[in-house]
């Protein structure tokens, strides 16, 4: 750091794409602190380490490194401060700070200019980091039409038909992995590849390597005139644009690439990609595929919850419970999952992003509830889903709160409305039944649901804050899948949530207008010990019958004589 | 037109500050067309003159001006354009418009600039007008601390902390009125006065008729730092700013207004007023003040109903009946009406802007409903309700869809929900419940309501549509008064409507944030006779009749024996 003339050095937990989950190569913050969490910022100057954590991390991020003497900045407690305010407060307007542009977003890098403080983009990992893992270099896999729906040479034609003579650069995997229909394997969970993508004078440039790529994808990338370069000439190339019109996403595009695009005659506009709107409407063959997938979902789910049900809850723990789901799925259609499963008993239910781990799980017992939010990635789609399973003796409290949780699920999924209508205008019938007894969940009712991409992708959500400028506002569409779920999460004594996934669609079509109304797609039962049915309206009580019979029927054929039976007596109705 | 070299004259339906009522000083359009609706425009070239009239006007206006000659241009139905688009197809680029740009908003005014039309402002009218009536004139009337709860130079303080340096223009009658603590009666139902209002290096300057002042109101006006000026001086004035940063609601000031401060170093901003944002918050003696008032109305409305419901209705039309409305608010403690009733028998309900008037009213009967929308100015505030009302035999699906309003109106105004929420975000619970059954009612669920000022105002609404830069995303703020008005319009068969007065206030406040509520201010039954009880929950049933309860122990001090002994039958628990 002296040599370089650097006060303090940046790190955080991205890849250059600004991925959720990132490649081994991208864990350095791992590497130099021994901590673990999916996010976290790590400063380092010439004689302390910092690292800035959120509520989810508190605890994990003292025993993982601050043994190590690393100090530990809880951001949401009392005095802690975000790292630019930090920076600004500790090491005062003239520090020098290090950071890799390529990691960091232009809406960060934008506040480090706006603050004035002075920066150097220096890859420091490299040249610090002993065996680093290589960066992945999978074949990668093309999808034919029968799954996608739609064509390569179609999605670019929209694209283009979107952008008119304006460059756009897209640096976000999901996108171009959507857009090319090929898909990778290269981070946990999201089938997608380390690529950039740019379209510059209506050409489409594929910023990839070409030994990932087969003879026959070779062929019919040229074919639809994807012109390949490697992966490393990424930046080389977007140093030579110039007199444009560009459209690129700051939140998802890096800061290196803010950087080599400026004062160069380009205008550059902060807006989504229009790539992001195109997936996030499935098509037929999509929507098609989703419901199978949907079933065989169900069917490992089902299995999972017999198992759950039959077994002596005090021989296992979370993590053996997390591992058997996984069983179910892997064994069956899955050939991923789609995120690491939470599997949390009671009070560990009520931290939102619990995961159990081999060393960290707790022992279940024949009592209280198992609250187990996972999903697959199947060859026909991506799925989520939460249930909250009675292990046996409940207290009263927690039955009114499970069956006004479920009663907050279907207000939302049976409701039709007018088209037009954005996620945050719909929020409210999946909270007014909580609210009403003076209980939030402090996060949204629904993300969208990528198709064999991320089990979260945007632009249409389901919040209850609106903000003007932000997601909030997009209209939902027809082809929109939405996760749908609503919970109630008390420290110290447990957590319920219930998830199924909707498919937006449209309805009926009148004097009125075009009505938009939603179609289930989770096929798995909801836990019916857990109902008191005293808090549940007639309305609700015909949707949850009607969709567990709808359940029963669709998983029937998949399922053995015992199963079956099971299942028959899981979604009797009430 | 010829002589100052004008094609084409644009006449429109405002004021000087772009009222929704005006005085009758600026009933031009009915002066040259004869046509009398609340809004249109007219353009006049030197051969033709067209009348623009939108859906609720398009038979009066073939009625009134159509027979004179004057060309109707019908908005809404196929081929029909607006004025601008109009101009331009029909006259071409290089058409010499005539307005009066103090009639004009600056919105407007800013759409012939983008549309490269060249305009002449001049005041057309007092040279052809004969016998024009003169500009409204009447004493100013100055509300004490005991009505408005906060002081004028409490306001003014307020007004100034928001506004720091900045220079504002105020051409909105209510934002002046409530700002100085002033009534007049210059428009009808509004009771407002015409005045400018100008804070001009911190200054405040007042634009109105010394003489409409009394010695007293001067005295205090002066004490509080008040500059008063001749009405006439304001544009002379304002040619004076310069070299300031102006904000000014582009909707809400004059076209004339902006080209005078244009280019002088100004800085023009295009945003709300901040008196209005305050104004629609009500404090507690506007709140308490409010509450009275809505005894009287309710008083007023129940003495109407058992009066509608006794007497034999092949006896009375609408108009008796909105007349026999009139004088039971007039005859009581009401000193105005707060906006010309609605008073509508079955099919005519379903045009929702249906006024009856003496020559055209429809006679009633001793079946079918009749929906009054009506609303008092009193000493203690401003109401507006409406309720629909059986007068015998009604058919099931009638009953189905007013109990379906009512449930609607009951879900909006019995939620709870977290501060922050706008009222977009809420107004799908008073239209789920109709979209449910394919229906929707082409209007807004919710207006806010002034205190002694326009029964309409902002900027909380409860809307559908959700435009990001509109008001529809104005957090609702605890003292809010706001309708709650869903309805179900069949053409040629019925209009229903229920309304009520809400106050939005604080609930529980609690970890997971402070919770609002709403309080109903309006204080009379809905009919028991059109409740179909298939189509009502548990959970409306108990508002309802918690509702019924309130009102009855509320409105008993102020009720004959008679009276108290038809609203104990009218309040029943169901």
């Amino acid at each position: 750091m002296a040599k370089e003339s650097i006060d303090v050095y940046y790190f955080n937990t991205s890849d250059y794409h600004l991925s959720e989950y990132v490649p081994a190569y991208f864990k350095t913050i791992q590497y130099f602190s021994n901590f673990s969490g999916s996010l976290a910022t790590l400063l380092v100057d010439r004689k302390e380490a910092y690292l800035f954590v959120d509520g989810r991390y508190h605890i994990q991020a003292d025993k993982q490194a601050g043994i190590y003497g690393i100090k530990i900045v809880k951001l949401g407690t009392e005095g802690a401060k975000e790292p630019i305010p930090f920076i600004l407060d500790h090491y005062g307007k003239d520090v020098v700070v290090g950071l890799d542009g390529r990691r960091t977003s232009t809406a960060f890098g934008q506040k480090l200019i706006r603050n004035q403080i002075v920066y150097k983009s220096i890859d420091i990992y490299s040249k610090l980091i002993e065996n680093r893992p290589a960066l992945e270099n999978c074949t990668l896999k093309s999808l034919p039409i029968e799954v996608t729906g739609k064509s390569r040479k179609d999605k670019i034609k929209d694209l283009l038909y979107c952008l008119g003579d304006r460059c756009h650069i897209v640096d976000n995997l999901e996108c171009i992995s959507y857009l090319l229909n090929l898909r990778g394997r290269d981070i946990a969970y999201t089938p997608v590849f380390l690529a950039y993508l740019v379209i510059y004078r209506k050409d489409i440039y594929l910023f990839a390597d070409i030994e990932r790529l087969s003879d026959d994808d070779l062929d019919s990338l040229f074919a639809d005139e994807v012109i390949i370069r490697p992966y490393d000439s990424y930046y080389e190339f977007i140093g030579g644009i110039r007199d444009s019109a560009i459209i690129m996403d700051f939140n998802k595009t890096n800061f290196e690439t803010y950087c080599k695009l400026l004062n160069k005659g380009n205008q550059l506009y902060d807006m989504r990609s229009p790539i992001e709107d195109m997936k996030s409407v499935k098509n037929k063959v999509e929507i098609d595929n989703s419901r199978l997938a949907h079933i065989y979902d169900g069917v490992a789910m089902v299995r999972f919850i017999k198992w759950l049900k039959e077994i002596d809850k005090t021989t296992i723990n979370e993590y053996d419970a997390a591992n058997k789901a996984n069983e179910f799925r892997l064994g069956y259609k899955a050939y991923d999952l789609s995120f690491s499963p939470i599997v949390a008993y009671n009070a560990n239910a009520a931290m939102m992003h619990y995961s159990p781990t081999s060393d960290d799980s707790a022992v279940l017992d024949n009592s209280g509830i198992l609250l187990i939010d996972s999903g697959g990635q199947y060859e026909e789609g991506t799925t989520d889903i939460t249930r909250t399973i009675s292990l046996g003796a409940t207290s009263q409290q927690l039955k009114k709160h499970f069956t006004l949780v479920l009663k907050s699920m279907f207000n939302l999924s049976e409701v039709k409305f007018l088209k037009g209508m954005s996620g945050c205008q719909l929020d409210i019938l999946a909270r007014k039944d909580l609210w009403n007894i003076g209980i939030n969940y402090r996060c949204g009712t629904g993300h969208g649901v990528g198709h064999l991409l991320s089990v979260h992708e945007g632009p249409p959500n389901v919040r209850f804050s609106l903000n003007p400028n932000g997601t909030e506002v997009v209209p939902l569409r027809a082809g929109n899948i939405l996760s749908d779920e609503p919970g109630v999460y008390l420290e110290g004594e447990y957590g319920i949530r219930c998830e199924n996934e909707l498919l937006c669609k449209y309805g009926i079509n009148n004097e009125y207008g075009q009505f938009m109304e939603f179609e289930t797609l989770t096929m798995c039962p909801f836990d019916l010990d857990l109902i008191d049915k005293d808090y549940l309206d007639d309305e609700t009580i015909k949707a949850l019958n009607s969709y567990h019979k709808k359940v029963y029927e669709t998983l029937l054929p998949y399922l053995s004589d015992e199963e079956a039976a099971f299942l028959r007596e899981a979604t009797r109705s009430i």
